[in-house]
C-alpha cells in the first residue's frame, strides 16, 4: 500500500485565529507519491464522463486542479481573485470560514459544450464552490460534478452546495 | 501536428499599463491538447534527472508547475506570497516587471537530498525566478535548472538568471 496522502496533512490549531483548526495540506503535495494519489484519486472518480474542462479556484485550486485536468485529458479554468484576468470576466462573490472575496472567469472560457469539473484541494463551508458553480452556470456550460481532497465535513459543506446544484461531490478524505 | 499552444496567446496591448503588452495564456490552459502539450514538453526535458520535487510561484506557477511535477513523478512545493504559508518560512523579495512582491517556501519544504525545477508559465525579468533560486539555495537542496512556457527574450530574463546561477534555463515559446 502507498502512502496515505490524509496522514500527511499537519493540524495547527488556532490559525489563523483561536478556535480553528488550520489543516496544512503543504506536506501532502510536496510527497510525490502523495500528490499522484491524490490526483489519481479524484481523475479516477471522474474519468470516463466526458470532462472538457476543470475549473479551480485560486491559488490553492490550482495545485490539484491543473494536474486533474492534464489525467483527464481536459482543459484548466482558473479562477482568479478580481482583477487578476485581463478580458471580460463573469464574477462571483462568496463567504469564506473567516472572511469573504470574489473569483472571476473569463467569459469565454467555458461555452454550453463544455462539461466541467470542479476540483480543490480542500472544502470547508463550500462558499468558494458555490461561487464557482454560479461561474459556470453563468457560462451555461454543463457541470460534471465536483473533486475535493479534504473535506471538513463537521462544516457541512455538502449541505451548503446541495442548496445550489445537485451534482456530484466527492471526497477523498472526510474530516467528522 | 497538434495544436501549437503559442498559438493560442491572446496578445493584449497596453495592459496593465501603457507600452507593456500582455500576454494572456488562459487560452492554453483552457485547451486539452496545448495544456498537456506545455506539460509535456517542460517535463520531458528534464525526465531522468532525478528531480525530486517541482517549485512553483503563487499563482500561475502553480498551473503548469503542478502537473509537471506530477509528470516527473516529483512532489510540489508552492511558493507562496507572505502571510499565506501557516508555519516557518524562507523569505525573499524581488522585482516584478511593475512593481516588487516577495515568495515564501516552508522551510522543511525542501532538503539536501532534495534535486529541484522550477517552473513557471511565463519568464520575463527573471524577478520572480531569482526569489525561487535564493529560496532554493536556503534549504541547500540541489537545483536541476528551470522550465517556462513562455519567455519574453527582449527583456533579457536569462542575463539577469545567470547572475545567480548556471542551473539549465529551458522555455518551450520564446518571444524576441
Amino acid at each position: 500500500m502507498a502512502v496515505d496522502p490524509a496522514s500527511l496533512i499537519i493540524d495547527l490549531p488556532d490559525y489563523p485565529v483561536p478556535g480553528v483548526v488550520f489543516k496544512d495540506i503543504t506536506p501532502v503535495l510536496a510527497d510525490a507519491e502523495a500528490l499522484a494519489a491524490v490526483v489519481d484519486g479524484i481523475a479516477g472518480r471522474f474519468a470516463g464522463r466526458g470532462v472538457t474542462k476543470v475549473i479551480g479556484a485560486e491559488a490553492r485550486g490550482f495545485i490539484v486542479g491543473a494536474p486533474v485536468a492534464v489525467a483527464l485529458g481536459a482543459g484548466f479554468v482558473p479562477a482568479r481573485k478580481p482583477g487578476k484576468l485581463p478580458r471580460d470576466t463573469y464574477a462571483a462573490t462568496y463567504e469564506l470560514e473567516y472572511g469573504s472575496d470574489a473569483l472571476e472567469i473569463h467569459r469565454d472560457a467555458l461555452t454550453p459544450d463544455d462539461v466541467v469539473l470542479i476540483v480543490d484541494d480542500l472544502v470547508a463551508t463550500g462558499g468558494t464552490v458555490r461561487a464557482l458553480v454560479k461561474l459556470v452556470e453563468d457560462t451555461g456550460a454543463q457541470l460534471a460534478g465536483m473533486g475535493f481532497f479534504l473535506e471538513l465535513a463537521f462544516l457541512n459543506p455538502r449541505a451548503a452546495i446541495a442548496e445550489v446544484t445537485d451534482a456530484e461531490v466527492f471526497s477523498l478524505h472526510a474530516v467528522e
